[in-house]
């Protein structure tokens, strides 16, 4: 595994030393970060708003892991996170020269935040410089590309996990404990909505659908799939679905809203609904003896969740991103598990691809043969 | 109007005289009904766990109608609710002699408990009595049924109304006020779960399709049909349907699992779930600003109900037949409002069976013209 290397270290400090003192630049847990030979370096690529707002104020709040370098194709964001985030130019790249990450011993990981047309082609890049890989969700725009990115890790042996931070969320990690240990009995039914009302710039690549590959089921619908499937405990066996339009000249390409429906193993039934046109925001699991629901479910946080029985569910808030970088880092440090491997973002990819295709054929049943593939306890 | 007939009255005070006192057998809201002159008097068709449980004692919390008799084809029954509930022996009929209650002036109305195939056949029959209606929900087994109900009732100019107890709800007309008066803005989607597991003798006449016309849906299934137009404020345009099954060998000829989605005029989408094999119980709003919830939201009661601003619902708990019985009882001496009319239940049942339809062309969309069939507010 790669380690911070001192020399970098030392580096940074004479900068320091020379310019505005260290102190007021680095927050205390980047600065702890670098004296400890068990966090690693991090490089984000893209610096969209989702890296601005959770990914690097993120990184601050981590233990094993820290924000390391950069890849932009903007210059001036560039400058301006470097000043920030005191990152060395050595760290900064663009998307020409990204490859030469490879010779980069500062970067042990790199988190592909890009749009979901692009996470294929960086998460292999990555893979072939030897750099640990998360992909932001979804993993890609068609299950080909997650065996694409799968097999590439594989071939470079680098870990990889899906950018799915709610896997090692304290409130989404108690759901599952009830599903698995049967706290309310069997589980009958499981119903998950996530959306928001998209009322922003109609050209953001989101609604782009060649960066995006799908409309409201490829951004909240994946958190509506992932739901579904620890809210059960279960792969599903066969999916429906139907897509609703209302404001078609603004969602031009991509889909409005999604409902689809899941078979389970062992009997219960999965509805969820995704939107880009409602806010929506909830999880719940109904047993034989109780129910179980957390909302908002799926948001940046803190979550709320309640149980059938009075029981209000509640946690300290810690920022989900550093949680899930941290999970990683000690998946990569210590072999502790992978919370959200690659074999769960495909998995979650041939469902939505099985939505799309039972839309495409009005509404039929689809059947899914995903065995055990990706980590559903 | 028909009225309570004094010499009625005076008659059962002798009877009480000669016995036990009527003090002791009649409890208080009866005794002041039967002086009330606007009271009417209701016969209950069918004796079920539904007529024992809810409608005879709800009769006794209500204010305008009150329990004048009874229809059964069990003697012991007869016998049984005569002495708890003091029934002169002239206001209990079987199902052969039924329609000389046509003669019986102190029975106003006629509410209809029976399986549900059974329904159209006691509905005309009691219209054709001359006698107002109250048929339990669902309305029938067709919607040619339910023509054939409101055309009996207008032609002997009787006053009909469903068995929609939740219709006079405050927690239910508490979130038609929030729809109605756009309290969180606009809405954009209502989901609405209604069912429990059924696990009892799989004789009952719920899971005899001869005499419930269908499982689930017909059963709980209504209950979300009704949830997803109050909560969304609209009726549908169109709607698709799935059906699941995981217990044949219980479930033999009716249907165990239901889902739907809707979609409304003004582009929201409704989805709701209905199943003899899950305990779930839930209406839930969703508008640009925020949410109302309903959990649980059909049964019985006391409801609970939540808003996104944190705010909670609460009503002192009152019996919701009572205020059904005592709302349809007002709309027939007062003209007041018909909270829930023959042509809302006919609107239902064209849900019903587009639904169905659905499910057996494999999950298609089906288009609805209901118009302003029925009362949405």
């Amino acid at each position: 595994m790669n380690k911070i290397n001192r020399r970098e270290f030392n580096k940074t400090l004479v900068k320091g030393v020379g310019g505005i003192s260290i102190a007021s630049q680095l927050p205390f847990h980047s600065l702890r970060n670098r004296f400890d030979k068990k966090s690693l370096g991090v490089a984000l690529v893209g610096l969209g708003s989702y890296s601005r707002g959770q990914l690097a104020p993120g990184l601050l709040e981590t233990e094993h892991c820290h924000l390391a370098g950069i890849v932009t194709g903007t210059p001036a964001k560039a400058e301006s996170w470097s000043k920030k985030y005191n990152i060395d130019k050595e760290n900064i790249y663009n998307y020409e020269n990204f490859d030469q990450i490879a010779s980069n011993k500062n970067i042990d990981i790199v988190y592909v935040v890009l749009p979901n047309a692009m996470h294929a082609d960086f998460c292999i890049r990555a893979a072939k410089a030897g750099k640990h890989v998360i992909c932001e969700k979804p993993m890609a725009i068609s299950v080909a590309e997650c065996d694409a990115i799968i097999a590439a890790c594989n071939k470079a042996n680098v870990k990889l996990s899906v950018g799915y931070r709610l896997q090692s969320e304290p409130y989404t990690l108690e759901v599952k404990r009830i599903v698995r240990e049967k706290v309310f009995g069997e589980l009958r039914y499981v119903s998950a909505d996530a959306g928001y009302n998209s009322r922003g710039n109609p050209d953001q690549w989101r609604l782009n659908y060649a960066l995006s590959g799908g409309g409201a089921l490829m951004n909240m619908g994946v958190y509506a799939i992932q739901s579904a499937i620890y809210g059960s405990g279960q792969n599903p066996t066969s999916v429906s679905a139907q897509e609703f339009s209302t404001r078609p000249e603004y969602f031009k390409d991509t889909d409005e809203a999604i409902a689809a429906q899941f078979e389970f193993p062992s009997g219960a039934v999965g509805n969820i609904f995704t939107s880009h046109n409602a806010n929506v925001n909830r999880l719940y699991s109904a047993f034989d003896k109780g129910w179980v629901e957390l909302n908002p479910a799926n948001n940046y946080g803190p979550l709320s969740g309640r149980r059938s029985d009075g029981e209000i569910i509640k946690f300290p808030h810690k920022r989900q991103q550093s949680l899930q970088m941290d999970d990683f880092a000690k998946h990569i440090l210590t072999g502790s598990l992978n919370r959200a491997p690659g074999e769960m973002g495909k998995r979650d990819m041939i469902i939505v691809e099985a939505i799309y295709e039972s839309i495409k054929k009005n509404g039929v049943k689809i059947d899914l043969n995903l065995g055990r593939l990706g980590i559903v306890e």
